[in-house]
């Protein structure tokens, strides 16, 4: 059966039992239930093309991906991604990813804006005053932002973790535990994910007398090798920190490399926690020592996006909608009392 | 200057000015380099969307993305896609990615065909008589595929890496250090470049009058934790091998961990090589024991995909050219002679 047919036994025009298939607000309930009844009866299945040329919609989410010699995409990208086609691939649409240097990263939104190339847009690794939400909203077309943005004199829709209270519960466990001296190997400091870690961190810190001086902090981009360089670094000091917080696995690696050559061992010396996205191919329990971890799936952060900008473009979805998601504490062997 | 003020300063029409712009063949050499030098000399730059219009091309390269409950897209993809983005982005291409399940992806290609939706494809992880592969020759869509196939009775455009040479050479400098008991932790066994990089190791291995029994070869997707796992079982056979050939960094990770816990030093006990993609959050100079690799970078290949792609799109490359990279052999303190 197609679309034709099912309109014509139903009848209704082509384009109503279109809309009605695909959510839009302005089909009464008692018609489309009439509808999706119907084509489930009959076993149609919408054609995407047939679709589009109903609705005017391109079937597509889009994305502004950073490129260029300085710009590395990391593996949380990939988790990301998987999650997002999960959703997308049940509801047909597609992903649109436009390349971009940072300094064109506002002519290329206008420009898939323009030409109608996508039906909605997520942010990622969103900054404080962060202008591509700024400019999002201004173009008028449906998005989410993946992470929160601070500064801004408006609000708008978003989905992120609750990275702040993450690392306030560790660094409390890490208090408790004892430990006086706690470093904070944190991710890119522009981006608001990190300002959020070190906040936490801070804040159960200073409610307990303990100090988070700067040179027990270290940020920079999520790489092995710099984990390796700021853990150097940090035990470096005169009083050596006896708790590492860190906000990636990937650094971690790097952390526990620095921590063998200086002859210190997990956790008898140095106590570790480290925040999960949830790798497949890296896994907490399997760290020589079964790593601490905050835990977050950022596979399910990309699933719900994408469901959440499929109700956005159909119109099920409206206003400047936050959500924030709890992270779980898993606490494990690399965590133990401090020595004195 | 647009492309009106520019057309008829040449007194061209504004689709010849726009086809000579982007290489299309049926402009004469001589009115594309005019065109090519008025839009240098008066810096016009074509508008994506009028150049569609003109050219009557997505401006899309596509790829249909496996996805599901069993896939895990890895950390490789992140990196060939960030290649593929940096071509893409000076080309003013953007990349669709259609999200599907294995017994989808006929559907998904003859969806975005016969969409238009993009102008060409690419196919990754081909397997041994890869459908995916006779299926756009048929469709007649310009693609490329990303490694190689096998069994085909056709030839088709592709770029791969020599897995097998990379494999011969690395096992050949095992064999002469003395090596005897040789293993290989290799990828998913259905693909084929884990076909080829057992078939260069075994080949130089018979050479010398070396086995490679199975109860020495693991094949396996590439995560920490399979590495680990198919470490345990060929550490754990009465003959331990003197050396371990693995076709990931990732998996190695978890090759360490069991050398680890069972004892044994690298290289003093067991000799390391592996493959490495060049990925920048993880490098082998970092291991524990810098670790002697197989080394191609995989954002290359991404880039030369997406030239290549663009060369397909504009005419200017045509029929079944396959291209084939030499590996680099890169010998760091992982190997070394063999105990007796």
């Amino acid at each position: 059966m197609n679309l034709k047919q099912l309109s014509s036994m139903l009848d209704l025009s082509q384009t109503t039992v279109s809309r009605a298939l695909n959510g839009y607000p302005e089909v009464a309930e008692e018609t489309r239930r009439r509808v999706v009844d119907a084509a489930k009866r009959h076993g149609y299945r919408p054609n995407p093309s047939a679709r589009r040329l109903a609705t005017g919609k391109a079937g597509m989410i889009g994305y502004v991906m950073p490129t260029g010699a300085s710009v590395e995409i990391d593996p949380h990208f990939v988790e990301f991604l998987s999650g997002l086609g999960d959703y997308a691939r049940t509801h047909e649409l597609d992903l649109a990813l436009s390349p971009s240097t940072m300094e064109d990263e506002e002519t290329t939104y206008r420009r898939i804006v323009a030409n109608r190339q996508v039906d909605a847009v997520y942010i990622s690794s969103p900054r404080p005053k962060d202008s591509r939400i700024r400019l999002l909203n201004e173009l008028g077309i449906p998005f989410i932002v993946h992470g929160r943005s601070e500064g801004l004199d408006f609000d708008y829709p978003f989905l992120d973790i609750d990275n702040e209270a993450a690392f306030y519960e560790a660094a409390r466990l890490l208090v408790q535990l004892g430990h006086r001296r706690i470093a904070l190997i944190n991710g890119n400091p522009d981006q608001t994910f990190a300002i959020h870690r070190e906040r936490g961190a801070r804040r159960a810190m200073v409610a307990s007398g303990v100090e988070l001086p700067p040179s027990r902090i270290r940020a920079l981009p999520m790489t092995e090798e710099n984990g390796y360089a700021a853990a150097r670094e940090v035990l470096a000091s005169q009083e050596r920190p006896t708790a590492i917080m860190c906000s990636s696995m990937l650094m971690t690696l790097g952390i526990i490399r620095a921590l063998r050559d200086a002859g210190l061992s997990v956790p008898g010396d140095v106590s570790l926690i480290a925040h999960d996205d949830v790798f497949p191919f890296l896994r907490p329990e399997n760290f020589p020592v079964p790593l601490a971890t905050t835990r977050s799936s950022i596979r399910s952060a990309g699933q719900r996006i994408a469901e959440r900008l499929a109700a956005r473009i159909g119109g099920l979805e409206e206003g400047a909608r936050g959500e924030v998601w709890p992270v779980d504490l898993v606490v494990r062997g690399s965590v133990a009392q401090a020595r004195t």
